[in-house]
């Protein structure tokens, strides 16, 4: 069935049109589902005042991660680190998730004991409850699948369809920092397995390897705009790169927007490493992935609310629907914003 | 690593073990968390007088299902199917769920648009709405991902660890059905493996083949016992055989339990099919998997109320601590029961 030349194969469609294409069927019948599928997370009511958000993420061995450089405790910290970013980008607050894994019979207790102390700790550090899940076995790789659930007031739920024209874009901490810390990584795989012997050289480049390694959560975040009353009129997590999420807000919002090159936050880290891998910065700014910073729009009369905040920075604002959306380079010339993104298939 | 013969291999272990290890780490700290691992969904508490379930399973190629036999419309209505029942052993109803698919590359649009017509049926017909979920690649074989949510009015939510001396043992449906239905399938893929030019013949097995591969949850009892004002005193679905569920609810209600062989419901299909393939009919019902009828107790003066339903049986009662699970065989003597059940590792 599968070799059906006629057929259409998923790795020539990509995960966005698969999802689009199978999720037109879908229809909605309670009440108190708000939100379904097309955002970081589902929303259902859950009392009068009171959001839920729920979302899921799936990690598969040799698509998602390598095991050849990935520690399994960092890799259930990680796993669980993927869903509370998607939480935060809905302006929630984390409490629960469930954890399923498929696994060999060949591994050792002691190395699920691994994996399951990284995602304790992940809940430990952000104060979410394991409450359930499902241990089975893979007849090949390792497959890790987490669903969380957060919560907000009715009144701070931030979506991706809701940005204004004019309002500001902000993204948090640096970007492109866990692209570079894979290329390291990769790069270090590629001398060991020429030869053995050699020792991993990440000397120097710990923050960007831990980025990639370790990604944290932007919970902090979520706390600062409650305490400062500012409530997004957008936001997304950074997943697929500052170009896809930035495309993500705009269609869903219909409108466009310019960045500008100039304001990109990146790491000198970041920076360096990408010059030495002769890649240009702001390319793994825009297309390198897993960064877990949120990207968010605001009102203009907010700016003053976020302005002194470090680990804030604006890099545009969103213009008229009919626009597109606009890099500013630093030559001042507009270039036009492309989706490069993670492509599983 | 996973080579070191001093660690111990998880087949050694087997999955209630290797849970039970892990589980003891995890801590609980948020109120509204009202019950975690250790029932066949997580309860939280929703409002004040309304509690919400939370269930995830996970379907591996080659260990949950053979695409051989298996249909892929059948597999994504079982896949849901199987979350649905574990909401209702909490006596809850099913709500919304979110599905994970990972998929090799070579899979076509067709084939994942045969697997979601099948979620989305049991979604039609269950009334549950698809809010989310997370597609990616997969290097080998298919694994879906489900993860359910239910509803219950708080007088109503009943977990494993609450049966109490004397309270009737119930089952619904008929047991060993989807068992002997795999043991058809299985002889006919090996016929054709054989012979590729022998048609399957499954004449004669349809119901106990459908069983298998199209599985219903039991929604329809936690209606009826909602209408008659029956509240469990303990439940839990059948997916791993009736005596590996009855062990659980022993243990977790720290009580003993005796079941009468004769009274222990099997379709007639069922009965001859085990007979023809020289297995002890009453064992399929016992120790087959997959039946996901519901197994529940009451409280003796609850009997009057279910005594007529077709499609509820009494088949024993609960016994004092101390005294172990036994099946009084048709040669009225006493079994102890063991469990068998599904072992994945």
């Amino acid at each position: 069935m599968f070799d059906n030349p006629t057929h259409t194969t998923l790795d020539k469609m990509g995960e966005f049109a698969l999802i689009d294409h199978i999720t037109k069927h879908v229809k909605l019948t309670h009440a108190n589902t708000v939100k379904g599928i097309g955002d970081d997370a589902a929303v259902l009511l859950k009392s009068v005042d009171t959001l839920q958000v729920i979302t899921t993420d799936m990690l598969v061995e040799g698509v998602h991660f390598d095991l050849m450089y990935t520690p399994l405790k960092h890799l259930g910290y990680k796993a669980v680190i993927v869903n509370l970013s998607d939480i935060c980008a809905m302006n929630a607050v984390p409490r629960q998730i469930t954890v399923s894994i498929a696994v060999s019979s060949k591994y050792t207790l002691e190395a699920i004991e691994e994996l399951y102390s990284g995602i304790l700790a992940a809940c430990n550090i952000y104060k979410v409850d394991l409450v359930g899940g499902d241990t089975t076995s893979s007849k090949s790789g390792l497959v890790i699948s987490i669903t969380a659930i957060g919560e907000t007031n009715i009144n701070n739920i931030t979506y991706r369809h809701t940005a204004n024209e004019n309002d500001l874009i902000c993204v948090t901490g640096d970007l492109g920092a866990a692209y570079m810390g894979l290329q390291v990584l990769e790069r270090e795989k590629q001398v060991f397995l020429e030869n053995p012997d050699v020792q991993p050289d990440i000397e120097g480049h710990d923050y960007i390897v831990e980025r990639q390694l370790k990604p944290e959560a932007r919970i902090d975040i979520i706390a600062q705009l409650l305490k400062e009353q500012v409530v997004p009129t957008s936001m997304i997590d950074i997943s697929d790169g500052l170009a896809s999420e930035l495309l993500h807000i705009c269609k869903a919002s219909n409108l466009g927007c310019n960045i500008y090159e100039s304001k990109i936050p990146i790491d000198s880290v970041t920076f360096q490493t990408a010059l030495d891998f002769n890649i240009i910065p702001q390319v793994c700014a825009m297309n390198g992935g897993e960064d877990y910073e949120l990207l968010f729009t605001i009102k203009q009369e907010d700016f003053e609310k976020i302005k002194d905040k470090d680990s804030i920075t604006v890099i545009g604002h969103m213009t008229a629907q009919g626009n597109s959306a606009n890099m500013i380079t630093n030559a001042n010339t507009v270039l036009p914003i492309e989706a490069q993104g993670w492509k599983h298939f």
